[in-house]
């Protein structure tokens, strides 16, 4: 079969790799339908170092089972299924609590299989905690929202839900990109007052607004956090979604977060030190991570398929399979805000 | 009057200073008859740079009301009152809704008026907000206990407030100081089913566990890590109240909570940054920062009165005005956990 191999930075390509194949009872293997090019993706597109044997890549898909291990109970050959950005037992006691993303089997695409979303086929281990059957057709309409469910909805909700988001609550989003856009989808479903979001791109500006931006703050740095306490009566929000992850952005969101208000960070850190002091003065909480997706995907699904949310509008480009090193460039060059891979 | 005024870094006096008076129709002049040695003023006297006018010292009292400007309706002549240990208005949107440490008025002892806790009396502004009538005599024998309430037991509360200490949680303290015990105290309180504090000095850690301590780690460092996570079944605790503020006892706090838990933190943070990501990883929230003393000590007050606290036990040393030099000395040495003043 075919699938995406990372070997560096900036070297994308599609080959032939081993079929995917059942390796235990607990394993399924799904034929993908469609995938998706990650943000966090970019980060080793960007800086990963050359590796002769290459790495598998993609973390978010959607296909159908082509067949189930002996011991598989919730899925069979011929469902439509939706796949995690993290592999989880789904029975464990941080499953049992909705923290699936803390599972203590834990896998990751592409590690704990051989196999990764961007490709033809997945064998996924722990199939029964990992996969959730979905009541539509491969090709139905939804898939692209579907699809988001899969990280990057869930990842915005998680950023939105650690944060303290509710009724009434003004909340600001750092960050323009799939994530972030789909935070304030989160945060208006959560019922937020005003939503500022933060960044300058035209176009993922006025997606915001039609997910429910309700202000846009495209100053940077300084000027930025000047302009978000004006808009909040100078106190800032209660809430501040930090969907990056660089240290500026941490930063930012920290600063633009009223007394007794919160940060949901969920932009996977490149920095291993924050700047704990702000948060400290002023009694604002961080929370976040990882979001359970597992969770979150069965919790938003019923908004999906009843048409109350679309975050599968971040996908503004489509792609073949063979046309995943092209997508790599598009979003890293910021032409594409996220990528769909049809197959 | 007399008063204490710190120099330096070891260099305490108490001296003559002018009398506190009434400077504004909010203030009220108090008479003071307990304060208290704070391990933050432990800070200054290890490192403060030499100064020609000297600094204030003490913002933990209690006394009796000498006099009340014209505006100030809430305490009268002869009220017996505590105050906590930053100065509020009572009235703005952040006392409002309870964290009056965020009052936009906010005021610290020695910097707002020119008197502070550690003398004979104190000019209080913003007396409505600021002080709290006591229903008892100037020397009755709740006084340790309610002296506690105006910052020590009050931190220690909000380490396990912001911790989301509960019912049937397991939580660990860091630091075996006044703070850190009366964080044993207030998990206690909330429910917490274990309560593992960490320390070594004998005289702290019998006082833990006649506060309710169910576990004691005496180890240090990755030891005390490692033996945590063996008394919480791998996991590590629910809650980690962080009652130091080194950079060492804020790693120990993010590396003992369990994936999904939290760090309470009031511990005055000695450093800027903090590692985030053990943090980012496993979902735990960092929540804390200045207690909100003010409202705590309405909502601890009754449990003293009726005795089922007693956060006064942590005053190990009883000293007059002029035996508060030595009394820093002696919390410095850790020959005392903390010194109760008495005028």
């Amino acid at each position: 079969m075919r699938a995406t191999v990372m070997y560096g930075a900036g070297d994308v390509r599609v080959e032939n790799v081993p079929d995917a194949t059942l390796a235990g009872p607990t394993d399924a293997v799904v034929e993908v339908t469609r995938a998706a090019i990650c943000g966090s993706d970019l980060w080793p597109y960007k800086t990963m170092e050359r590796s002769e044997t290459g790495r598998r890549m993609g973390h978010e898909l959607i296909g159908v089972v082509e067949a189930a291990g002996s011991n598989v109970r919730t899925v069979k050959k011929g469902d439509v299924v939706m796949a995690p950005f993290l592999i989880c037992d789904g029975a464990c006691v941080f499953c049992r609590e909705g923290l699936h993303s803390s599972c203590i089997n834990v896998g990751r695409w592409g590690v704990a299989t051989p196999d990764a979303g961007q490709g033809e086929a997945v064998r996924v281990p722990q199939a029964d905690g990992t996969l959730v059957v979905l009541p539509v057709g491969r090709d139905d309409a939804s898939m692209p929202s579907l699809l988001a469910l899969t990280d990057v909805m869930a990842t915005g909700h998680h950023a939105a839900v650690s944060a303290g988001v509710g009724p009434g609550t003004a909340v600001a989003v750092v960050g323009d990109g799939a994530v972030g856009l789909c935070g304030v989808i989160a945060a208006r479903r959560l019922g937020a007052e005003q939503i500022i979001a933060l960044g300058r791109h035209p176009a993922r500006i006025a997606l915001a607004k039609e997910f429910g931006a309700t202000d846009v703050v495209s100053e940077r740095g300084d000027e930025a956090i000047e302009r978000v306490r004006e808009l909040t009566g100078g106190f800032g929000v209660h809430s501040a979604l930090e969907c990056v992850g660089l240290e500026q952005a941490v930063v930012t969101a920290l600063e633009i977060a009223r007394p007794g208000g919160a940060v949901g960070w969920v932009g996977v850190p490149q920095e291993e030190m924050v700047p704990g002091g702000v948060a400290f003065w002023k009694n604002v909480r961080v929370a976040g991570g990882p979001a359970p997706a597992r969770a979150y995907m069965e919790e938003l699904l019923p908004d999906v398929m009843e048409g109350r949310i679309e975050p599968g509008r971040v996908f503004d480009r489509i792609a073949s399979l063979d046309e995943v090193p092209d997508g790599y460039r598009a979003m890293n060059d910021r032409e594409a805000i996220k990528v769909m891979i049809e197959l």
